[in-house]
């Protein structure tokens, strides 16, 4: 398999915001996994298709590689920004290689890692397309006041956010295009930690970001990085109303 | 009222220099604050005249604010560099908006901060106009070196710094524009904690500062950033002669 | 002597990046030092021609100073980056300046410091001239593997380096120009803290840097930064095989 280096880096970066490891299926039509968080609060799924890959080869069956992200992330940060990078599994053993430095890692073993995690049938009735860098600007700037955030939708086609802390409040309504309609308000409140280390991923994406939302539901984010689809899905935090 | 961002930033950054809270008084001409370090050693006072805000209405009557400034940088820190802020008072609760972010906070009780302080009646007879760049770039040279340094007038129209290390010591002749003559050399010792301090301001100014000394006595840097008029007073370390 | 600040912070880092202290001697033919790191692990020697110094005087007898590194640098902070920096010897005192910042410094007793190290009469049979850069982006991309690297030069004119963490390897050949031949092929492992010590003056070496290497034994580069001729030595890891 051969990448840009850049589509390989999103795809961990997306991954890594969420999960130190991770199963990685290797299909006929490209390469995608799903991981949850130690806490099991956050859900990432990334996927990277055939066609992101100047060369792909899985040798027609599907195969699957245990990923440890942080491995990943030193072998990306050696490799050369502007170069392609060459992936060849041999056993158990997975060589990164931009034609100057050789980088080899020991896979983990599939059976170490949690199973992939079934996404949660939810219905989640408002959906709104936002500007990306808008939407992270607005999380990072919420971190300054609590850990925790409401995010509502009180009308088609708004999107508020709103912190709280000791003495003071802070308010900010994005304005998007609505794909569904709640009828009624939507809210519920998030952990602001878990919603920055996603914002970091979610400010690369490619100008949009689709969030769904309901009452005391997760919610879901839905962008693409270079090739790369992700999808975060976040549970609510208790203390919401 | 409605001001530039950069004006409102440049008023609370001199004032958070040295104390973290005050009472600001919105008097008919503008807006004006006199604070002191909790050790008592340093004196701020900050005045914002009425024509630095595109509006401004107190209402026809001075009033007075009880600002805690770790809270106006972090609303400073989300409003938008570029854009007018505007500061509604409501009740014992003040709004600051940039039309994208709307952040309120409760003003904190006038009573509890301490009293303005009187500044005191000295004669601080050398007088000396200076580059505001070049000053501060000498005090942050005589921190590599010691936590105290001694500024002299030995004669009309030079300042002059001096530190000194265990075994080395650094000295720097300043050269400016007499105001006052002292007639005999003056010197003082001061702490380059607070210097420093000041000096990350100072160094914002519009070109010059005036700074006025007297043996053993209070230095006083005077000097405006944006539309905002500062005095620092600070008084000299003991160890001094 | 007098003598642009960068070809004299240049001396002062290349030995600084090993010792805190060191013995300069002023020859008739320029300034030169040779210093051993606390360990006993590496050995530096640096010279500073006669030429590079725009006046010279070394009063026409040999002289020696003992030099405390982090005041040398202090000074070198505060001195201007653009102007010539004068060296004044008085007694057991030397004056930096220039000609805005004065800066003097108590010398250290030449007693104190340890005595010249003899370099170690050592047969380096492989030798090869490099890319600084390229050399010292591959000690830097290694650090992050262990803290351990296998330098090699299997055959003329190439090499290698490689270092083993837990499950992961990484490996880059560099190709450069044979200066002499090994015959067989030598290598020996390096500690990567002193390798990346070196690492930091060595990339800012003019152009190359000629390596030579034996089998556990010390590994040598010379380079050249400014008007600075460098030469380090670092003895290999017991470990290495």
């Amino acid at each position: 398999m051969k990448i840009e280096k850049k589509t390989l880096l999103a795809f961990i970066e997306a991954v890594g915001a969420l999960a130190p490891e991770c199963r990685v299926w290797l299909k006929n039509d490209g390469m995608e996994t799903r991981a949850v968080d130690t806490a099991n609060v956050a859900l990432v799924s990334a996927k990277l298709p055939k066609g992101a890959f100047s060369e792909y080869d899985n040798g027609g069956k599907v195969d699957v590689m245990g990923l440890d992200i942080s491995k990943m992330k030193t072998a990306l940060k050696i490799l050369a920004d502007d170069r392609d990078v060459t992936l060849t599994l041999n056993g158990n053993r997975l060589q990164l290689g931009d034609g100057r430095y050789d980088y080899g890692n020991a896979l983990l073993d599939v059976n170490t890692i949690r199973k992939d995690p079934n996404p949660p049938n939810i219905a989640l009735p408002a959906c709104i397309v936002l500007d990306a860098k808008e939407l992270t600007e607005a999380i990072k700037a919420m971190t300054h006041i609590s850990d925790k955030v409401v995010i509502a939708v009180p009308e088609d086609g708004t999107l508020t956010l709103s912190a709280e802390g000791d003495t003071d409040k802070l308010t900010k309504d994005l304005t998007g295009r609505a794909v569904r309609s709640p009828g009624d308000k939507v809210l519920a409140a998030f952990s602001l930690d878990y919603l920055n280390d996603m914002a970091k991923v979610i400010k690369q994406a490619q100008g949009e970001v689709t969030v769904s939302l309901n009452t005391d539901h997760p919610v879901k984010f839905e962008f693409a990085i270079e090739d790369v689809a992700v999808e975060y899905l976040l549970a609510p935090r208790i203390e919401a109303d």
